[in-house]
């Protein structure tokens, strides 16, 4: 088996691209791109802004990389390894441009025996069928001739700092044996949990895309669960601690499932599934139920203030959490956003408050809202803790108690505050 | 807290009551009742024909227990337990009329300041609201002054000798806290593995419907998967191998879903849920994609047949493995049963192998099979397994050559016979 000495360049330096550039440059030289100037310039000051890689451990490992926002950069490597986002589009369909985009990118610079390894979620066909037919189309190249295909998917679980990259065994496949034992061995060299080498490019693909779907899935069904539990007058999370005393039964909870992943995820291996004739009503029952529980969380919280005589207009109402999930400051695809814009057209004094989140990134678009740069002193009529950020975990019961007037309702979405004694949760 | 001195009768003696009675008879005197005679007759010999307790064990622990299906002899108890089947009917209702007969005939005998504990898997409310009543009205006794109702649900796994009942935290509730405490303490002093006290019987109730569901929906989505996979001509084995290597997958694998528990304890819950107006389409979507299976499985069959040629008149089938599970001779809504019963319409020569369940129980509805008593010796054209008996696993390759005409299609179900290169899973 011929080996090549792979000179790897990473494309996309988001969530995921930015720690598997740190492992690379832990091991040897590698090149990180990214078409957007400013972040890449505040990685060559050692900053990172998803909160996933230390400053300290940028300048470590420094003298091995490259950061670049010049795409003639790229010309120098002989390995790509793709890391964009693929979100979907307003018709809930897969929006494959930034993919699609960065395949252009490097068929202009690939040579004859060049690799392009893809790490986005996609659905079963992407890499070989959409992908690996634009390169070839675009230089004419033959794929397991003139250039291979490789793909591993990206397991990275954002601001998890226990399951990080290291510690997470990673799927890899390649268009034809040859690579794919060369793909493993570089993957083997950069992750110290090891690798499983999938049975070909098609099935890794598939294995990525429903590891979210699962998840999905079954905080839908809590998420049913809860909405009928709550017609009888049952608390969800009382039968769950009940549940979870079994020794196979799965601990999830009801939930807002935003971010860029397990809500996404499943749109598209439907959207492949439709297109070959076959309706997966299942994954889609899923779908609608989730996507419904912020007019569930509008209408509980309506309904409460309702019974405890809550003034719209005059209540001041207080809005904690608004990252897509605790403790990051991802607001893609944030449904705790969606959740604070409905409210904002219901109450009139409502204030956000999220020290991990940048509020400049969407302040003009809920602007009946005042955004709290810190935690307020004044009292609420309403509290509203949409995550449980360990920021909000550490403060004490009487930090809330004084922001809470006498009449002050809680809404304590993850039942994480039960200090509070919360009049509703999710 | 006035204690009470237990004097406990176990009503229904099947999967449940049976493991039950043998805990309660290593501490103290108890009666077994059963309506089923023959029952009682084999368990005084010292014989279980479910397989869950070994005749040594009876027979140790038998001069602390009274068989019986003589109604009267539970005249003489202050706790009646009961774990009488609840089965669907046609319409896949809750069929509620053992558990009706089991509270009729206590109401029978029920004397003041008795109590009354179901372990049934009933939907939330029916130990209060139905079977309370039921009592009440018959007795003219109101609850918590003249009675006591418990609910502690059974998490019994049948074929499963690791999770045993000692080794299974038991969920006690009851109707006021003075008997959820009482119930407590004797659960304790019979379960080693401990318990726990749930808020009250309706989140109980709903702790354990909720339990099966999960698990049916979580296999339900598995089905869906392998069905959208196995028409882009990837293995759904393959693929769930590799998502199996992230540290949160959940092990799931396609199935045919019988028995008396996770295709049926669904329906409890959607019963209840329509009733009070709100439509579980995620929990009914997962039953529908279950259901569809033995049609699937027919399908895969015949198409694979077709490609090889194989005739349906002149060929001979071996149908392996009739129950619902592995290790278990329980036929209650067994799926593979009803495959074979759909392949009976198609093929002409079939020959059915179980050693663990009692052919005669359905042997008259399925006519035209052969039933075998020993693994065969002639050759046959197609062999399906559809479950990994101990029994079946143990056998070498070469006792299943020996079977196998030169084209013999193997379709293996749940993929656990790779050793003969099946050409079909599910």
């Amino acid at each position: 088996m011929k080996k090549i000495k792979f000179r790897p360049v990473i494309i996309g330096l988001g969530y995921v691209g930015l720690p598997l550039l740190m492992r690379v440059a832990m091991k040897k030289k590698v090149i990180g791109f990214d078409l957007n100037k400013k972040r890449v310039l505040e990685l060559k000051k050692n900053y990172d802004n998803t909160n996933e890689v230390k400053s300290g451990d940028i300048k470590k490992y420094k003298k091995n990389i490259n950061f670049t926002y010049d795409k003639r950069e790229i010309s120098s490597c002989n390995l790509y390894i793709i890391t964009v986002p693929t979100p979907i589009n307003k018709n809930k369909e897969p929006d494959l441009s930034h993919v699609v985009e960065a395949t252009k990118l490097v068929s202009n610079f690939i040579k004859k025996g060049d690799t392009i390894i893809y790490e986005c979620t996609v659905y079963p066909g992407v890499t070989e069928k959409i992908c690996g037919k634009i390169i070839s189309k675009r230089n004419k190249f033959k794929i397991n001739e003139d250039f291979y295909l490789g793909y591993s998917p990206e397991r990275v679980n954002p601001g998890d700092k226990k399951n990080t990259i290291d510690k997470i065994t990673k799927v890899v496949s390649g268009s034809n044996e040859y690579i794919a034992n060369l793909i493993a061995d570089f993957y083997k060299s950069i992750i110290p949990a090891g690798i499983f080498l999938s049975k070909n490019i098609k099935t890794a693909e598939a294995a990525k895309v429903i590891e979210n779907i699962q998840r999905d899935l079954n905080i839908s069904l809590i998420n049913e669960l809860s909405v009928i539990f709550n017609k009888l007058d049952i608390n969800i999370y009382d039968v769950l601690t009940a549940s979870n005393t079994k020794w196979n039964f799965l601990n999830f909870e009801p939930g807002l499932v935003g971010g860029h992943c397990i809500g996404v995820d499943p749109y598209y291996l439907t959207y492949l599934s439709k297109k070959i004739g076959y309706n997966p009503k299942l994954i889609l029952s899923g779908r609608v139920q989730n996507e419904k529980m912020v007019d569930i969380c509008v209408n509980k919280l309506i309904k409460k203030s309702n019974e405890k005589k809550i003034n719209k207009k005059r209540s001041k109402v207080l809005f904690m959490g608004l990252s897509f999930k605790e403790n990051c400051p991802d607001l893609r695809n944030s449904k705790n956003l969606e959740f604070l814009l409905k409210l904002s057209k219901k109450f009139k004094n409502i204030y956000a408050y999220d020290p991990l989140v940048d509020y400049n990134k969407f302040k003009s678009k809920i602007n009946k809202v005042k955004f709290l740069k810190y935690f307020p002193k004044d009292k609420f009529d309403i509290i509203i803790i949409c995550i449980p950020h360990n920021i909000f975990l550490k403060k004490t019961k009487k930090k809330f108690h004084n922001i809470m007037s006498k009449n002050c309702l809680i809404f304590d979405l993850k039942n994480k505050f039960s200090f509070l004694k919360p009049d509703i949760t999710l």
